[in-house]
């Protein structure tokens, strides 16, 4: 009988997640039923958003139960299939938790081509991250060309590619990110106008947008919150649209979230916030990895991944989406096929 | 010579306006010039956004400076005219300012009909707070039939014409307000579903929203801001729509403004929050003075005026705003004809 080795939750973290929040341990795995598919786990994403499903309490998903296997989006390699249009050896993405091998109904996966783009980038550009890039911004942001559209984490995941689109779209695109290494990387190598780094004590943040958006800010997609969102309403055109993806300087608070204290701001410019979540998509994913792997095809779309080697690696790799360190997707490579 | 006597703003207050932020000056009139036109001012709405007009730097409006007459809409007769199309004995509104007599260029004024609403009325459901209202919750909120609609300020000028329109539109209507008068006033006078007293120490707001609202809210259309808004966050529904009308009770804050600590909430919800201000309505403000007239004369659409005698008592009533304590539009009245 084969065995899975997991990461469960122990306890809900108050303030940052560390090696006791989770379990790491082995477990059986059970025989397939029929419709059911065994996929062996190559690759783990490692995404912002994990810290909040630890949260109890009402969300856009239901938390991460105590001893339930930590929830992650997966790409593997099926090894057993029960399921019709699965067979072993194919390709598959999915959401299979932090674990070594997960059993999935054939309806919650979806087979990819590595042919096109290697399996890492089904988790990154082609994965979540892409998506919630592509609606973001494209439905929710709205942005039309000549206007100037304002990304932070520029360097991460999401707003790497939520600049890049935003070029595509005839954009003047000025992303913030830590630190002059992720600046120039967002500058020189993904394309964006201009980068502010926020960690830079020469200039105020609101003095860069000043300088980095001279027409004003017509579209902002805010992955940080906290004075970086509060600072950017100060810099807003009318009519703006501000797209609210996530908030990843309040995620281990162990005090109140802080509001921003400007939105007084949405009115004085009659502008918009809006909140989105990538699952409300699901039914267009296919199209948009199309058109994204075209533009990828065209070299109008890059994409980076850090990849850290073993599951059990994942306590402390999940710490590092926090500590502005890392540049592109995070990803843990479980295993060679 | 005709003179006229006018506040002026005498210093920009910190907190609370008083009796020192204004001068009480008499001036003598000018000579007409041709399209212009002379009117003497008979009533003078006062609103809450005139202490955000006291306030130094950027907004959707230029600030009085010091020196001029407080801006104010009013609504007055001709008493001279250089203009083609007025005439001396017709009734206007216009922005006056907070004085006896102003001369108007002819395309500033709005000429109304007193044979069908009282004078006052064109301050309030036929003018400024009516259009807010009409544009804020029609356009921005967009109430659909069966939904439910939360008004804060709901016994106020904005807030009570907000409320009805939603019953209009067929939606379960809830009011917060100061008070069991004004409460009992909203739901028994208004026809409001029900209103929530947030002064009542004896039910947290949270809970009262959860009983008055056992569908969550769809529209959230605030007048106030502050802790009021944060707790309406945590009651949203999904795609719910916030309409940021003002925030009055932060406008005489000394301190920075509360921002929404809730405002992931949208995120969770993917709902929006969007600013509005009247004005950008201007060429269709006779449509829907039209259309609110006649529900006023179906009797769908409730008014109320608190009318105070005397332009001397402008700043003491202008204080009034803000004390909580008076219910639907306040009006200076200055003169009879």
């Amino acid at each position: 009988m084969l065995k899975s080795k997991a990461f469960t939750l122990a306890q809900r973290p108050i303030g940052f997640a560390d090696e006791k929040t989770f379990n790491f341990e082995e477990q059986a795995l059970r025989e397939l039923e029929a419709g059911e598919v065994l996929v062996k786990i190559l690759y783990i994403s490692l995404d912002p958003a994990m810290r909040g499903w630890l949260n109890e309490g009402k969300s856009y998903i239901r938390p991460v139960q105590i001893g339930e296997v930590m929830r992650a989006g997966t790409a593997g390699v099926v090894v057993d299939s029960k399921a019709d249009g699965f067979a072993k050896g194919d390709y598959v993405t999915g959401g299979g938790g932090v674990q070594e091998y997960h059993i999935a109904k054939a309806k919650d996966l979806v087979k990819v081509d590595t042919s096109f783009a290697p399996l890492p980038t089904y988790l990154s550009v082609l994965g979540m991250p892409g998506m919630t890039a592509y609606f973001g911004i494209l439905d929710t942001g709205q942005p039309k060309e000549g206007e100037t559209v304002l990304v932070s984490g520029a360097a991460g995941a999401v707003g790497s590619v939520v600049g890049q689109i935003a070029k595509i779209k005839g954009c003047r695109t000025v992303g913030i990110a830590g630190g002059p290494e992720k600046c120039r990387y967002v500058v020189e190598e993904l394309g964006f106008d201009d980068c502010i780094d926020y960690k830079n004590q020469d200039e105020h943040l609101r003095s860069a947008i000043k300088r980095t958006c001279p027409q004003g800010v017509d579209v902002y997609f805010d992955n940080v919150g906290g004075e970086i969102l509060d600072t950017v309403l100060t810099r807003i055109n009318m009519k703006a649209r501000i797209v609210i993806c996530g908030a990843i300087s309040q995620y281990n608070n162990t005090t109140p979230i802080k509001g921003p204290s400007n939105y007084l701001s949405l009115l004085v410019n009659r502008a918009r916030m809006e909140g989105i979540v990538v699952f409300d998509n699901v039914a267009n994913y296919g199209k948009a990895a199309r058109i994204m792997a075209g533009w990828m095809a065209e070299g109008k779309l890059k994409n980076k991944e850090h990849i850290v080697e073993g599951l059990e690696n994942f306590p402390t790799t999940l710490m590092r989406l926090f500590d502005g360190k890392k540049m592109g997707k995070l990803v843990i490579k479980v295993a060679d096929e």
